[in-house]
């Protein structure tokens, strides 16, 4: 444990994080299922593919020496073959054989005659002309991959086009780092639950619904829990049941997140009642705002798996919301067995004088530069640690380094982004009027 | 319907499928279950938020103005404050009360002053120093929203941080655009459930999943169908399955993804198939390169909503891949009530000669730009328009417009992205080693 009083820098909170986080140990799931996971084992070819050659177009079967005499040539149709049968007829000189896209090449023919460019003067004869090259419209067997390729190795994130890949040889089960389960708990005496009018002094608890959605986009399977009153039994009762789970949510919690009750207050109970669980504090408050009062521990020790990692989050939405996307998002990540992203910086859209002995992460807009070639990250006017409804219009947090300084225009800065996604880039959904875009010959 | 035989560009095709499109009538949904949907009503604040004048620190509740004469100032502490709990007394001068993080403020307090800036020499005594200002350390009711105000604007799409505000006033269920369902039928006697060993002429299955995943990805509820086989009344009835669900898959489906049956071969019966439904085709072929059998249409009428858009796809996995997220990751996009985003383009890595009639969607990667800015689009080799397992690698495709030209090394050229995300920014899971990264300033 780090000395107690010692606040940590944000860099050093996060190391702590990290030194605590290890992937999750690999199951076999569903390959239907797994979208999104990582794959943690190699996925190998069991078969060619394609796993015999191939008609790629409508058309006929031939042998191109045939084709290539004076125009029109004429052969006779010994078979028509249908993708999903097995042709029975060879074909021989002066010969062709229909074919359908995706049926196998029968014997003796090495190309294939778009249907388009063929003629059928009488039943059972067909004619058509040169040249052809050999192997034209014939995809031959093993050209994409070979039985004992590596189809794709381990490490990797499971999109749609990479389960694709894995159904093509037939992988029904793959060996996935799971889903992290992340189990939820806001405390206070002043919570009612979201859906009902608080009472004179109460507040609604919006904690749960805001961290359960963070940790879902994030790729966790979440457990929300009741709200917890004050008292130390009660508390440890809601932690035990939520990193424990039951018949409802099954699954021991890789991850607890506990809302309020980690600030000086003569109320704030969480980190008594998690050591009384077993749960070793590592550290305790973060030199950073907003988030300060941040408290993170690991334990019980339980057989066949790590340590669950305990997040005491400040119970204010906003310093909630920032130790979530720097503490638990990157745990997430480690867990889940995604390889951690580098940081953000993005240029300045305006001079800005920072003040404060420690580092903050202000919210901000990210906004076009005006010669439309990149964004600039634009803070934002808000009314405090607790405007959550100010983030709700933000897409993530400038970030300051404590001290003073003004900022100039255009210089880069740290950006803790909202988004969980990992894309590189813009979305694409295509927008362009017909005749534009980047379809610029005459149509 | 287009005249049969013009073959679309893609402008064209595109401009038919959206103006087919609309968003979907929305439907009230628990506020918990709306991550990633569109909100249909603007979010009105029921009461003001904060809904008291809140301490913001664990601290005393005091008249500033006593506060501010010669320290240490000496006050009587008249009662605690919890979380949760109504003030009972009113601080008068000479007084205090202490009071926690998030409790109402007493009447006739001002200003609360932080528990680690106060001394408590002997029980019900408070010392403590100004200058303290009038408001310190105090939320003021309604300064983060007020009674009627719009919290949340319809048309946002419903991020964690936005879910978190709305609970905050009290939204137990919402308005939103439901998630678009969509039935996937991959058709052709050549298929084997892709689990299974393929035995002669067969081909596994891999386009359902496929599908099935490129649509979850883009937020879509998804029924995957059994294989329907080459024969004009097992399609009919595959098809109308599809479209109508049942018990188990309830509600009927807004898109109809169908794979293969769409070429010029003898037993491409989708068409028909799909008209003795009652399903108008509007185009069939697109002038595009992978992906030129496109088949669109729309219907059958039905009460109650929108007919469902339906897509025959080409059998081929990589054109069938191209075809979605050309046309179908669009129509999602309308249904769903998501704006569209706009073209990406990007600067060619290395210099590419280009030669095709037609509009070419090349499987690309991105990689980063020498000098670390930006990222650039490099096209991949790849074994042609089957080789799903070069997509599998790529980011995505690169655009080429029909003709012959030489595009040189840094020309911007379209991009179409495998990644759903609407995301503007890389992901930015934190790795800074400690002391590194923004923080600039020395621990």
């Amino acid at each position: 444990m780090i000395p107690q009083g010692l606040m940590l820098t944000v860099p050093e909170a996060l190391a702590a994080v990290r030194d605590r986080a290890s992937p999750l140990p690999p199951r076999r799931g569903w390959l239907t299922k797994s979208l999104g996971q990582v794959l943690a084992e190699d996925v190998i070819a069991d078969i060619d593919l394609p796993p015999f050659d191939k008609a790629v177009v409508d058309g006929f079967a031939v042998r191109s020496v045939d084709v290539n005499g004076p125009a029109p040539v004429r052969l006779r149709v010994v078979e028509e073959i249908y993708a999903g049968q097995v042709p029975t007829r060879r074909v021989g000189p002066g010969e062709a054989s229909a074919i359908m896209t995706g049926a196998p090449l029968p014997d003796g023919a090495d190309a294939v005659v778009m249907v388009e460019k063929t003629q059928c003067p009488e039943p059972g004869i067909v004619l058509l002309s040169g040249p052809i090259e050999p192997g034209q419209n014939r995809l031959v067997r093993g050209r994409e991959l070979r039985a004992g390729d590596i189809v794709m190795p381990r490490g990797v994130v499971l999109d749609a086009a990479k389960l694709g890949v894995m159904a093509s040889v037939g992988f029904g089960t793959v060996m996935v780092r799971p889903r992290p389960i992340v189990a939820v708990v806001a405390t206070g005496d002043e919570l009612v639950p979201f859906h009902k009018s608080p009472g004179p002094g109460q507040i609604r608890n919006s904690n749960t619904v805001l961290l359960a959605a963070l940790a879902e986009e994030h790729g966790a399977m979440v457990r929300p829990m009741p709200i917890a009153p004050d008292r130390p039994e009660a508390l440890r009762d809601a932690f035990r049941k939520a990193l424990e789970g039951d018949e409802l949510s099954p699954g021991r919690a890789d991850i607890l997140l506990i809302s309020g009750g980690v600030s000086a207050g003569k109320r704030d109970l969480v980190p008594e009642a998690l050591e009384a669980l077993g749960i070793g504090c590592i550290f305790h408050k973060v030199k950073v705002k907003p988030g300060k009062p941040l408290w993170f521990g690991v334990g019980p020790d339980r057989d066949g798996g790590p340590p669950a990692l305990v997040f005491g989050l400040p119970g204010n939405p906003v310093s909630g919301l920032v130790s979530f996307l720097l503490f638990v998002r990157p745990a997430l990540a480690i867990l889940a067995g995604i390889e951690e992203e580098s940081n953000l910086s993005v240029p300045l859209a305006s001079p800005y004088h920072h003040l404060d002995d420690r580092d903050t992460y202000r919210p901000a807009r990210l906004v076009a530069s005006p010669d439309g070639t990149g964004l600039r990250v634009e803070p934002l006017t808000w009314a405090g640690s607790s405007d959550l409804r100010g983030v709700g219009t933000s897409d993530g947090f400038a970030i300051f380094p404590s001290g003073e300084r003004i900022y100039q225009k255009d210089e880069q800065i740290g950006f803790l982004s909202l988004r969980p996604s990992r894309s590189p880039l813009r979305h694409s959904y295509s927008t362009w009027p017909p005749g534009e875009g980047p379809q610029r010959t005459a149509h």
